[in-house]
């Protein structure tokens, strides 16, 4: 009874052994995490098309939710940069920004997709996210950071640039460049130029003052806070927005609000399919960040439960004006590396954020949208890995062809467009791999009981028997495949007495290919050639005794490929 | 370069051989067919709800194509029941049967189907085809035939009906009962015993008189013709049409018209998809006749070479006048049965069907529509088969699910959803299957050099050594799978110093299979514990070697398992 408590809830487990010193190193995380998630909430706020104030929404009773869920100590939810440029996408196409009825959008895709993901949670359905290939994923994040990279240049520059492709970003701000604001550009320029030194430079510099490596991260991290505090203030000493500054403006003094997503039928099948690419990458990306964070301290991620955990978040964002969210990789390393220790520090940040809601909010006013921009290039940026092409281009032309498809649909038609074919070119390339398999024939190595393809190395074999080893299961995409290869191989004139299919590799016999294996037992019977299976495995054997295959195969079932040469090879001598 | 002309254009090769003899047969077959192809192409068209000459026309052009493009020497191209009802159902909802949208939405549909099968055949895109499950075409075929005979009561009973699912056709004509005209309903019911008669009773009787067995067989498959001359006789007589039998009357005199497919955009959008799935439909259906056909005679069938085949027959009946064609069961038998022996019996009865189309026409005003339905469902029932759920039932529940699931649908939501749920289930089983794969700790089978299951057999196994043999090929959807799984089994305080993987069923090891064997190996290196492969394959091991993985693996690569029992087992001895 306890355990299953724990298992649905898992706060019970973790929340028994709390203690004071659990508790001051969570508070202590929680400040740090506090102070970077500020700027990086109006920042993916700002990237989702949404107002400022919905990234900090997003960010506190999500938080609290997952903490009650969810099954890692240190992962922290909210925006993250990929999620929001999907919502800006998925809206775009329905609404324009800053309409009531985009943010009604954001509110019923967060709805969805934590709706979609409690369901896949319940029915344990969190191995269709290993739909996702390793490099699909890898090359969709890569052209992800550039597209949100090329879509903030519109506030470094100050002018207005719009479209969910590459193309059309840059396109609309070539027009604009004329508009350009210089004092913008100065702002955005230096703030960016700023935060790459503060990622690049500045943590070597503190390790070699002495620091200790997490102190030097998180620091490290708080370079947005210190840019965010800098232009602040100087757009306020100056009154830089009377210059053509873009502000942060007004943002409401407020606890999340109470909110309500729309249930009207033809919004939810319009966000239907983004929301469910939405849930798939949001989790990928959160799984991945949790199990490694996890695996440092030798702790276990239950991916299922994970849905439901984030799910749950999706859902409380719908409730109070947020927007999707999801386990993000930067706010879970600084919450990791500060000292997390249990899931409370989540909610101790998620105070944090509903006082800096409530009290620190007119302190943004003069905050310059430059900045924020300035925030997101540089944390995107690191994202975008072109070594991915090299590395699958080397060892498997399958794989690169569906990296190099992903990064470029996704440049050109927009994320949905891109992660969706990377998907169906994952799934459609093994389906065409496995429908051409790899068969070998294979004979004797001398001086022992095991057999090789006879095109690479040195075995022995008898012109009487043709021995196969087909390495793929067989199932009806390649069911007819080893048909025409034994009618080839048999063709008149051939001294082939017997056949033997060698079924080390073959995992599974389905219908389809039951039916192939009876059409060949048929036409070599009429030949006068045996056909004999070996190394049948027992899954594969216990299935083939409910068909009445065995009864019609005309030769026989061997346990060992060296029993059937033993048997059918005339001239074999025992080793 | 004579060889590549009669590769693509196969006339070339049978006609050198043609002589007095073979056209004599050819002849003979060509006036069978094309007596059996007449109620049988009006009988279609009116399935297809197009008028009765479209049949006739869909029959001329089409086979004179084939005979040029194709490979099999026997099949007869044109109007079959299954493409018939899924014209239908596509083209009912873009437009009303008996308008003039209707007839060019039908070329459109034949043109766009032609040109899918000549694309699919230029780029040797005919495996598409093989991810049909030998069981989801089975149930789909059986359900297509319920269908189809549910269509055509209303003609049977002299009533209307309408919808593309079983419900909807059965549910629109009891609610029209009232309605049924009685000689129609007479005539319907003699004609459809009298042709069950025919095919169950007259071919064993007419066997007993001493005939053979080909003959029987044609003078059986003539039992339609009977039918339709003495009810056309009767109604002709009786003036049957006075009294509400609907007949076929008014057919134009003439050859096929030069027609032009509409190439407006919206309109290929919409019949874009059911041109897609008519064409790998029709060409399963064809390829599968073809291939028995051959098979008998020891002749060949270039699957690509089929695809432009067909491609140009429907080609040529969306500019005749016609409707998407493939190549038929029944015509095709029977063309067979009557010593056709080459494409040219199919020209000769084109030739025949043009001139009927020209002459004959006026013969069947008075033909009862409800004759021609008997035979569509005599002919459609023979193909309803529900053994096929037996069988898979027995042998694997994942097919037996697939299959059921196809008929359901096909049944509930029409023939376009049912084979559309059936590709995919199909897939999407295979793929949840490897997403688990089947993994056996292996022992060695004493006295021998062969490793088998712990579980199943009587082996020998070491404490420190723990060997796994993974069932299926590592790729993506099962990466994590096995990283779980060593990580469960290599817990704290196991015994275990080595761990190999007996990779002979491992067929390929993907981009992201290979970062998850990484992952591992660095998990297990920690641990002190050896990570080994044996029995890599060939293509494996070359892909292997492209990557860094085999100078970061803390073990060795060994080429037999028993080499690995005898490096990491102290104890062991040469067998």
């Amino acid at each position: 009874m306890y355990d299953r408590l724990t298992k649905y809830l898992p706060i019970f487990d973790w929340g028994r052994d709390y203690n004071r010193e659990t508790l001051s190193n969570d508070l202590i995380a929680a400040v740090i995490v506090t102070i970077m998630l500020i700027p990086q909430s109006l920042a993916y706020a700002l990237l989702a098309g949404l107002p400022p104030e919905a990234g900090i929404y997003a960010s506190i009773v999500p938080i609290i939710l997952y903490a009650m869920f969810g099954t890692s100590r240190a992962l922290a939810v909210g925006p993250v940069a990929v999620v929001s440029l999907m919502t800006a996408a998925a809206i775009g196409q329905i609404a324009e920004t800053g309409t009531m009825g985009y943010a009604i959008a954001a509110l019923t895709l967060a709805f969805l997709s934590g709706a979609i993901l409690l369901i896949m949670g319940v029915f344990r359905l969190g191995f269709l996210a290993n739909f996702l290939s390793h490099p699909v994923i890898a090359g969709f994040i890569t052209a992800s950071g550039i597209l949100i990279a090329a879509s903030q240049l519109k506030h470094i520059l100050g002018i207005s640039s719009h479209g969910h492709s590459l193309v059309d970003v840059v396109w609309t701000l070539l027009q604009n460049l004329g508009d350009t604001n210089v004092i913008t550009l100065v702002i955005g320029v230096s703030a960016t130029a700023f935060l790459f030194w503060v990622r690049k430079g500045l943590k070597p510099r503190l390790r070699a003052l002495g620091l200790g490596p997490k102190l030097a991260e998180v620091l490290t991290k708080a370079g947005p806070v210190a840019a965010v505090l800098v232009t602040t203030l100087a757009a306020w000493a100056f009154g830089l927005d009377a210059w053509g500054v873009d502000v942060v403006g007004q943002v409401p003094q407020s606890l999340p609000p109470l909110t309500v997503p729309s249930f009207e039928p033809d919004l939810i099948a319009q966000l239907f399919v983004p929301a469910l690419l939405i849930s798939i990458i949001g989790f990928v990306e959160s799984i991945s960040v949790a199990q490694t964070l996890a695996a440092k301290k030798r702790q276990r991620i239950d991916p299922d439960q994970e849905l439901i955990g984030l799910g749950a978040a999706n859902i409380g964002a719908a409730f109070t004006g947020g927007y999707p969210v999801t386990g993000g990789f930067a706010r879970s390393v600084v919450n990791y590396d500060a000292g997390a220790e249990t899931p409370a520090a989540g909610a101790y940040t998620a105070v944090g954020l509903a006082i800096a809601a409530v009290a620190l909010t007119p302190l943004v006013f003069y905050l310059p949208k430059a900045t924020l921009a300035a925030t997101i290039v540089v944390a995107v940026l690191s994202l975008v890995d072109f070594s991915i092409l090299k590395k699958t281009w080397n060892y498997s032309r399958a794989d690169f062809f569906a990296v190099a498809a992903t990064i470029l649909l996704t440049l050109t038609f927009g994320v949905e467009t891109g992660v969706s074919a990377g998907v169906i070119l994952s799934i459609g390339l093994h389906l065409y791999k496995t429908s051409r398999p790899h068969v070998a024939e294979v004979g004797l190595v001398p001086g022992t009981q095991h057999f090789r393809n006879v095109l690479r190395h040195k075995v022995e074999t008898d012109d009487t028997l043709l021995t196969l080893r087909v390495d793929e299961s067989l199932y009806f995409v390649n069911a007819r495949f080893l048909e025409d290869l034994i009618q080839d191989r048999t063709a008149k004139g051939s001294p082939i007495r017997n056949v033997v299919l060698m079924c080390s590799a073959v995992n599974e016999i389905d219908f389809s290919a039951l039916e192939s294996l009876e059409a060949i037992n048929l036409r070599l019977t009429e030949l006068e050639i045996g056909l004999h299976l070996s190394e049948v495995k027992g899954p594969v054997m216990d299935r083939l005794r409910n068909s009445h295959f065995l009864q019609h195969l005309n030769g026989r079932v061997f346990q060992a490929q060296y029993d059937a040469w033993q048997a059918l090879v005339p001239a074999a001598k025992a080793v």
